[in-house]
């Protein structure tokens, strides 16, 4: 039995289409007992699934990166079948995706000729033209792994921290590795100095988000100066904006970051509300085949 | 359908016994989604569980570290329930057990008022009295979080970083993190120098093994020094013998660390051996219920 909640309809594994309820996997499967297995969320807007390809691509890339045989482009191909089960055909959804190792006795090293599980499920899911949002986020410290880079279901230090965020009244936890901010619990966090904007670099200490790349091209397109740098967490208070970037997150304005206080009324700054105008217009698009 | 392979006959879920053809967990479940969740392997041996309540003991506190709310007595409980079922009452068998947040729309944050899920299998499995083998290992990036006293089953890094043990031929995965060896990607490493025994501080880099604390117990029973200090990558060649130890692992002669040859025939230091037999020792008593 499932407890209640906002579960989707239809849930599909491993080629199958199954109800919630039904939906299950083996308990010997690697994304149960090591979370070793990759994960991607993306969005159905208006005009298709928002940069698809580019999603597909990093799953693909992904799963290169841990060793993982799998070809993303059956994804692609039974997608249509799971959206149509679940009545979300050309309806606005946040779409799920999982693919771990498979099924194996434990044993900590890979296992051969197995084949990879895949879960994928879609979920009503509206986003808004520009996210609302004006955020409060905590400061922690990023005690995860040092290969952020992968979108891994390995995904315990990252709750933990979003769980401290929740439990301090705000909606994301920022994380600070060795005095430089990384990334948020699940976003990416840039800021604004002086017009320019700044955010990590794309190396193994955050994940480099689809909306940060998009965000980056607008930039560019905006002639937007970019700075990839790591921010000290003792120059928050130098800097002009700050906004977190995801999948659902969109462009989301900070309002206060720790202790400093961005905005004291309901202001979103300049150059953030030039990139969430920028980034709203895409959705007007087909992006669903552009390479990022 | 099952791959080929040596699972167990039985596996409990939450109060049920399966075949593990039928041991399927939904695809809700945060140790599916997240890697949410803690785990214990312990042995049965001729003597009853080794340090069962050890292990038990550890298992609770490490819930208590990521909160999950779920008490360990029911394990204790149930476990002689699912040993009869497999067929393993009074044989030597390995017990594996894993609790995770239990199952919620995917959402970082804490789900409320959902029950913990439990899984666990006990598989016919023996230990040699003492360890025979002349272990190699490589010496590799520790590129793990920073709670790896927790002991989570996102566990992503240790596979990859055993996998690379295994496809250089060698049996484990030595992990350094800035240039100090902290442990094996499934196992503690102790050296010995001037007869004195040296292992890395229980403290946030390392898993603080059982073995780990019975072999330190076991050290001032025999009047060896204990030193509890990280060992440098570089220092390793100054060292007289290195030993890795673990539940399944017992007492393990380490002959040859990253290029650093210990010993050139089938060679046990003396320390090692001294540790390996009183070790091997226990095995006769009943350690069902001591703390450690």
């Amino acid at each position: 039995m499932l407890p209640k909640g906002n579960f989707p309809k239809k849930v599909y594994i491993n080629g199958e289409i199954l109800s919630s309820e039904n939906a299950k996997i083996s308990v010997f499967d690697r994304g149960f007992l090591f979370g070793d297995g990759i994960y991607e969320v993306m969005m159905q807007l208006e005009n298709g699934i928002f940069y698809k390809k580019a999603h597909l691509d990093r799953l693909q890339n992904n799963l290169n990166k841990i060793g993982i045989d799998y070809c993303v482009k059956k994804i692609d191909e039974e997608l249509d079948d799971l959206l149509l089960a679940s009545n979300l055909t050309d309806e606005s959804c946040l779409i799920y995706m999982q693919v771990t190792r498979g099924i194996a006795p434990r044993k900590h090293s890979y296992p051969q000729n197995v084949p990879a599980s895949v879960m994928m499920y879609a979920l009503p899911y509206s986003l808004p033209v520009i996210n609302p949002k004006h955020m409060k986020s905590i400061l922690t410290p990023d005690f995860r792994w040092h290969r952020c880079d992968i979108k891994s279901i390995s995904l315990l230090g990252n709750v933990m921290t979003n769980e401290a965020a929740i439990s301090a009244n705000t909606g994301e936890a920022t994380l600070v590795r060795d005095g430089l901010i990384s990334e948020g619990s699940h976003s990416n966090i840039f800021f604004v100095k002086d017009e320019a904007v700044i955010t990590h670099p794309a190396n193994e200490h955050i994940l480099d988000g689809i909306t940060r790349r998009i965000i980056l091209g607008l930039c560019k397109d905006l002639d937007i100066p970019i700075i990839e740098k790591a921010v000290a967490q003792k120059d928050i208070e130098q800097m002009d904006e700050a906004f977190f970037t995801g999948t659902t997150t969109q462009v989301a304005s900070i309002a206060q970051l720790g202790q400093h206080i961005f905005y004291k009324n309901e202001e979103t700054g300049k150059v953030t509300r030039k990139l969430q105008t920028a980034f709203s217009k895409l959705r007007n698009l087909d992006t669903s085949m552009i390479d990022l």
